[in-house]
């Protein structure tokens, strides 16, 4: 304890000893009000000998303060408080050992609100083989050791110029890779530089319509729909609505009826989120024809096209219009994984500069070293082949789930036919979404209710379930599917 | 050549063959509206004998064309284009093999312009080891073999689960490393469940803006100031107030009296980016009094603090009131490397919710194999002994800069005196910085005039450049200095 002319006490905090015990101690102090401005310290030699240091810590700690302007010394008058410090703003800080706990609230912005509310969990790992969790790639079976290899080889190749690579769109060379996949599979015409890698199809998302949209505009979005794409689209201020889906996908003559002035639709053409229909042809050309007539803007999500169990995918809207207003966007994670945080948007060549500046600003540009990898798993074949395999996979356990599901569930769950994608939806016999998905839940069934997407107040057509089916195994889609069935029916 | 009944030829596209090419050259022509809705096609056998394929290529392609709605097929009446297409849609449709160009004109929305500009160029690599080129680290010395032995390391770790670890806020072992290292080194007192982890210092910019601000709410903002921060600011739709900045860093009192109703302030308080002069005490703890009072926000950037040459730097804003009104940001991009894409953002405990369901809805997380390498390397000391080492050599490199600046500049370049950073802010003698800087430009020498670092249209105190030394060696700066001296004398 050192007693000082103001008659406060100075504890070393036990923590931390020498001269940043005695720096803290002396500085907490100061801010605390208890060595009021002007006030003389001791001598260092006295200190010293209270403190139980040597004279040298307490120089260091004095030192140290007088830089940081706490402390003031006059030749002759010795070592005061600062009297620049404003007294009452000092007594107004908080204790030097603040308890845990803030002092703050929680007061975010009016247009803040939407944002702090996110569909997905705080820490969301996917439940990788947890019966019938949607939207789970089969993440036991990615190639980790090819994958690790690349890593491996691709960070020893990290030069210092790679260290730097700051193109807001994206590595080069993983661009091209992106541009001829995407063309060989899914129609895509564009140039490398029409590419822009992202973090996320939400990224995506939230940059065309900071971009592209001013608050207040209409958004068409399918009613259900991905739940993502609809919280980062209510956060940028723009008006989202619901549009019911049928058997072909969003009715775009009922959102032509309704809100012709809208400035953007947001589609899943392949595959709609969560239902899993295309869209169909017709409507795919009204839908370009109603943008380009009135210059709003579609935004292409094409959710999960890469899992086709029949035929093939039709080719993206882009493909119908490549130079038309179609913004088209994917991602790795359901193909690759989640981790990856790679997904990538083309974008009108207009609009590449305007695009490139919005993700340079907000956040600058992906890591280089995942781009690389990445850049190298497709170069070299990798990424087909996984697909390829996935694919077989998917559809080896999308067979077997859909038969168990007709012999166990017939008149409780009818499942839609729409061979794509990792989940299966499913319409529920009855109302009672919410309450299955509760029993499902207290078995360690994770069913998704359809009516969790819904975008709109108004109903969707019918009550249903989406299963999520792609990681797992055999065994367990034969030991869970009766397990469901026994639960419905209790 | 192929001719049907509508007299519209076919052309099998040159570079595709095979049934990829039928369908092509079908999908072109219903698309552009030459393959009238209703036209019967003529039978498989004759269209393989006329485009030279075999009749099985021909069938592919009608399947194919068929599952996605452009044929129809009635038992007698053949092969038909469907007639549900919208013909008038067709005909509007653009021809199926495009020139390049853009059909859509770059039209950003009103709030959008904002975003469309951005201070970074496109591919905005840095000039490592160009003189005098600012906010350049020496990544030629950065531990490209031990950071590539970590990556492979970890790459190697990852398993099913990491693959899918989607905690918005970050990593749980990177967070501990970096509340660990913040509180060591900057005083910030945090738990690691208060550390979000982020892309870059702008995207939680970004998020503190979008979040806690609404549309035409004032910040004050340094004046010159860090572009970066402020493009990012300026595209949410806040009023930035440029405040003068002097000897001890932000007036405050400046700001008081012209904007008391502010609902932020952005602050590089260690380091004022670009001038470098530290946030005085005195302003620290006014700063601080005013958001408190008015419940506004500080958003602390506490721009290259890890970098102090002589003495130890002021404590973080935050640490005088760690459970106040403080958002503490910081990145490794000149620590370690910019295209590692990692920066950190402290935030109080109420808003840790919020900030990581913003995080969440806008871009999910940050890639996991890169966390973890980071992760690794802080908790293994490599970060301290990298930064150590770093801030040794830019001393070196700054103390050789600084006498010869003063050798063969004085009178007409006049360096600040802040030991801080990777630049060195000098006063210009004169008015002449960006013809100073076209000059400099043409010798191949990168000065940066301080003017474009202005925040408003009021002139920054005095005019002056800023010249980076820390990726020079020192043959480079030996060199460079005298040629930028006859440079400005000319």
């Amino acid at each position: 304890m050192v007693r000082l002319a103001s008659s406060y006490e100075l504890t070393l905090s036990p923590s931390r000893g020498g001269a940043a015990g005695v720096y803290s101690s002396l500085r907490g102090a100061i801010l605390s009000g208890g060595l009021a401005a002007g006030t003389r310290l001791p001598s260092s030699r006295q200190l010293a000998s209270d403190y139980g240091v040597s004279r040298g810590t307490v120089v260091a700690a004095f030192e140290q303060l007088l830089s940081e302007g706490y402390l003031e010394a006059r030749q002759g008058s010795g070592t005061r408080v600062s009297k620049v410090l404003p007294e009452a703003l000092l007594s107004a800080m908080p204790a030097a050992a603040p308890q845990n706990g803030s002092s703050v609230a929680a007061r975010v912005s009016r247009r803040g609100k939407a944002l702090s509310q996110s569909p997905f969990g705080t820490a969301d790992s996917l439940r990788i083989g947890v019966p019938f969790a949607p939207h789970v790639p089969a993440l036991q079976d990615f190639p980790l050791k090819l994958w690790a290899g690349i890593a491996a080889r691709q960070a020893r190749s990290l030069a210092p110029q790679l260290l730097a690579d700051g193109d807001a769109r994206g590595l080069a060379a993983l661009r091209s890779a992106v541009a001829e996949y995407l063309g060989g599979t899914r129609g895509v015409r564009c140039l490398p530089e029409q590419v822009i890698v992202l973090a996320s199809v939400q990224q995506a998302a939230d940059l065309a319509a900071r971009l592209l949209l001013d608050g207040g505009d209409e958004v068409w979005f399918e009613h259900p729909g991905y739940a993502g794409a609809l919280s980062v689209l209510r956060a940028t201020g723009v008006v989202v609505r619901g549009v019911p889906v049928d058997d072909d996908g969003l009715d775009v003559q009922y959102a032509l009826r309704r809100w012709p002035n809208a400035r953007m639709a947001y589609v899943t053409p392949a595959h709609q989120a969560p239902l899993g229909m295309a869209l169909s042809l017709p409507r795919r050309l009204t839908l370009l024809d109603w943008a380009r007539r009135t210059r709003a803007w579609i935004f292409e999500d094409d959710y999960d096209s890469e899992y086709r169990y029949f035929g093939k995918p039709l080719p993206s809207l882009q493909s119908l219009d490549p130079t038309g207003p179609v913004l088209y966007a994917g991602c790795f994670s359901k193909t690759l994984f989640p981790g990856l945080r790679i997904a990538y948007l083309v974008v009108p060549e207009s609009l590449v500069d305007a695009f490139s500046a919005a993700r340079s600003v907000t956040s600058r540009y992906s890591p280089v070293l995942d781009q690389m990898i990445l850049a190298e798993f497709m170069r070299d074949g990798h990424y087909a082949r996984h697909l390829r395999q996935m694919r077989q996979l998917y559809g080896e356990r999308r067979e077997v789930f859909l038969q168990l599901l007709r012999t166990h569930l017939a008149g409780r769950l009818e499942p839609l036919d729409n061979p794509t994608g990792l989940n299966i939806a499913c319409w529920l016999q009855g109302d009672a979404e919410e309450e299955a998905a509760t029993k499902c839940a207290a078995a360690g069934l994770l069913v998704q209710p359809i009516g969790r997407y819904a975008v709109s107040r108004r109903p969707t057509t019918r009550k249903g379930l989406l299963l999520g089916f792609a990681s797992l195994g055999l065994p367990t889609i034969r030991r869970a599917v009766p397990e469901l069935a026994r639960v419905l029916a209790a």
